[in-house]
């Protein structure tokens, strides 16, 4: 499987897109702080798993050569087209299953903002950080 | 000075705009590890600092409330239209012309990826993660 190609969901649009205007992107390129050396690598295991359910679920995932994440573990990134956008690190190789959940959570929220509540452990563990959408004005708090 | 609002230049467009397409977002709430309880919050000297210059610079700067980065010092984002969007930590309040400098590479950058060279020091040591564009597809490496 080329792991680099991105999920068929969105190029063949044949399956219902369940995570509309987010793409998730992962890094292929995270190794394992216990094994630098593991081939392959887990973030293209990551990455692997990660767009074979895309594919199968309708989550645009793509794989990406770095996010530049490299001293936090495994790294994704969920991106949506008017919203916010979330780095996450520390993930594991399982971790595909909570990626999905992040993108339908960030998908459908009325305000752009992924909701905490509902949140796999791992994208709450795992925040990194937060970009506002382009055009951001937030009001006096 | 209210630092809830974003620089003037690109609300009233008097100014030449010198990083087109680009937003850099400043943590204002980002604390001082060596004093965390420091009034006002250096995240907030650092945004204002930033806007000021963002506004006589022609670099549009907003302050935002949180950029869930908060392990990781003064934080700020450079955000682009169609290329990638940059997140750093560990930025300290002085760095206000640096983002400016970050901001004008990433504008001008025609692959969107900003430049490591001509970066600032703060914005090499202070890189934290790197999110493409929302329909970026790489090519197989």
């Amino acid at each position: 499987m080329d792991i680099t190609s991105t999920s068929l969901s969105l190029n063949e649009k044949t399956h219902h897109d369940t995570a509309p205007g987010v793409v998730v992107y992962v890094c292929r390129s995270c190794r394992s702080e216990a094994d630098p050396n593991a081939d392959p690598r887990p973030g293209a295991t990551l990455a692997q798993a990660a767009i074979a359910l895309g594919d199968a679920e309708g989550v645009n995932v793509r794989s990406v050569n770095c996010l530049a994440n490299c001293k936090r573990g495994l790294s994704a990134a969920i991106r949506s087209a008017d919203g916010w956008s979330y780095m996450f690190g520390s993930l594991s190789e399982d971790d595909a299953a909570d990626l999905m959940v992040g993108a339908r959570l960030l998908a459908s929220a009325p305000d752009g903002l992924m909701p905490w509540r509902g949140r796999p452990d791992s994208l709450k563990r795992g925040l990194v950080a937060r970009i506002p959408p382009l055009n951001f004005t937030e009001e006096t708090s």
